[in-house]
């Protein structure tokens, strides 16, 4: 099982949550590439880490909106989506390959991963994006999504990734952050979710239903000192019920 | 000879010179990286343009500055200097690769290349910066300059521009843009030059003495009709005086 | 009747349009407040144009998206836009005081204009901006629209504007530039369809039919040399027909 | 006496400082404007704080460098910056008007206020661009410095602030961060330095002497929790010896 997380985050005097600690957890980590958080000297930090640890570094590509974290939708035509993928995965390889490694995989961030979990257009330019720089990197996203539709019909091979803090519908969607139960705080049974996932069990669902769930990656948050603590907690998890982890790409 | 030219300079829906036209002149394109100007789509369509006219690709590194369009010395620390020019070169390379070419060379921009001309610390951080990405490709800037030194000093190879329609002191310097004479207008007399600096005749200086000036490429400008008129007569002298024209790198 | 165009759309070094020119015409300047286009400089230039001809200085609000000119839609929150709203009318309101003038009126731009045409919330951010600043302030908006709406609602007075170089549907909504026939190009149709608008005349639809529209203003554009010289025949036209010209705000 | 700190640093989901905590303890409030820091909605929030405890609104006016945090000196055209300064005010008196207050001074931030301090051509910029917003306004800058002096020979007040956690130099400069002792640490000398300055016992120098300093203000960091503690302990020690505290303007 691989274990994924949003790093890189910080920029230029501003901090965001602590790589170095989520960097001795996760096997895969989705680095910033300046558009929506990070910059140069961030990428280069995370690179660096990441390689000396093994970890798989994916490029967190994103709208380019500072301001907005990335966070908001922007109505971007197709064609400029595709080249800002582009140009986001280039800038980070430069520090990966830098750092010894190299960028193994794609994961979009934020209002773009919600867009285009469900856009065509946009999920298609992301898969070109990634295509024209290099087709044999993998995409991380939501399963039975638009995003993975495009990339298997690109012949991109996708990885579906799971979330063992956050509550699902029967439909095998994540319950909306609006609802009440939408996140779990309790470690122990994110913990046990998380291993549960992992080892074909699926999740239990909203409605207390089962939904069979085989994630090829679970996201885990670093950006406050609790989350980095449930972090560890999961990946205790999984090694406790020896589920072998290792990155799903590279 | 080479012909080298600042291209790819539009933003957004701004634009600016005629890339199309100078592609069909000049054998090396410096690319803007967006940092000072240009996006990831005027990047696209400039390294597809040129990758289909085999001319080579530099990439045209600028301080982070699209307001004052990277012609403000900007005192950034030289590791983050450093950072900023190997994320420059990644992004513009993703497009050159793309379009079935390659990044071959890097010349700073504006602020930047003024400021590197003569400050050691930058210089330094820009070459390092070369280095990171690939310690093959070669540095374009001005001769007897600080870049020039700190790139044979690391074991890059640097190749020395010079400017056809400016004027020279006799110690080599250009005259400052201030001085009255510093930018010849005169299209016969600048290709005139251009053919003196290529064919090893050197260049008049203002005070009427000769400088011996052995450049490996000549800057022509494209940013206004008038520029590449004067461009294609540079081109034009080059060729009717039979020096063969191709691009110093790559 | 009122004529309004978008100007001070240059970005320090890109130029847009011919302000000083289209200042000889319109009598409602909708100056860019930087976010979308306009720097600091560009905005006290055409402020110091507009205040010494006596044109009315509209801010022409946007969303923060220079490298998209703000044509593309943001899903921002209502609270944030207010915000923006308010922090850019501050702004450009700074330089038409020290030119002597100030800001009288408030105009959407790009897909923020499209956006608050329809989006209630969107609208609603605009009008409490602008309200915030100053609810003396007019809002110049598209007739029988959600921002007509909200302004009315809060008690801003709303002006509306219309465009004689557009074709309309029997609806009162603009034919989309996607449909052939969108665009008159036209200059003497377009100067007399500007008359029959300020003169109560209506405009004769897509479909032939006749359109009662009595517009405050009419929207004439500067960005190409051909549209400033459409801009002057529309002005001609209007007070050759006597129709007496002056800011609808101011 | 009054006490200034920098706030509304945090630009969009980027924290810095704890803003709320530190507008219970100083006077005068130096707002970030966008340019440096802080964005609309930061604004908006640190000025409606100020304005309900009383607090004095400064314009904290920096150069356009978000990546650098306006920590980079900026070699930008003086008619550039003074309307850099200008914009920056007026966006900011929006917000503060609409909470019920308004912009009473202008403080410089980080390398401009380091470059204006010795730099005639941008002191004087910023002098021309307060100016220009509003005559009447105040500049808090250091004594003795090239800002002092532009405000001066312009008619505009200029308030002189002082450090209690800085060592000074017997000619009354701040000794250098990269020097030992340049900062001092432990809060109950600091609080001490602090009242001997407002008593018009001055300072003791890093060379043993004693240096006559009179600020109109002293300066406060609330960055971090020990700072928002050190700056508790100072106005503490300031009322405990009973020196009245309110803000120098407004």
């Amino acid at each position: 099982m691989d274990l994924n997380s949003d790093l890189g985050e910080a920029f230029g005097a501003w901090k965001m949550g602590d790589d170095e600690a989520m960097l001795d957890i996760v096997t895969s980590a989705n680095v910033a590439c300046g558009f929506h958080a990070g910059d140069p000297s961030v990428m280069r930090r995370v690179c660096e880490l990441a390689a000396g640890r093994g970890v798989a570094i994916g490029a967190h590509v994103g709208y380019q909106d500072l301001a907005g974290f990335g966070r908001r939708a922007l109505d971007i035509p197709p064609d400029e989506l595709a080249n800002e993928v582009l140009y986001q995965i280039g800038a980070l390889d430069a520090f990966a390959r830098a750092a010894g490694s190299r960028v193994t995989y794609v994961k979009p961030h934020g209002a773009l991963y919600n867009t285009a979990a469900v856009d065509v257009e946009q999920a298609a330019a992301i898969v070109d994006g990634l295509r024209r720089y290099d087709p044999a990197l993998a995409l991380l996203c939501l399963p039975d999504s638009e995003m993975q539709r495009q990339a298997e019909k690109a012949g991109v091979v996708a990885y579906a990734e799971a979330f063992a803090d956050r509550a699902y519908t029967s439909e095998g969607k994540l319950v909306s952050r609006r609802e009440p139960g939408a996140v779990l705080h309790d470690a122990s049974a994110v913990a046990e979710r998380a291993v549960a996932m992992a080892t074909g069990g699926g999740v239990v669902t909203a409605d207390g239903g089962r939904l069979d769930l085989r994630p090829d990656s679970l996201c885990v948050h670093g950006d406050t000192p609790g989350a980095v603590e449930l972090a560890r907690r999961i990946r205790d998890g999984l090694t406790g019920a020896d589920v072998p982890l290792g990155a799903f790409a590279g």
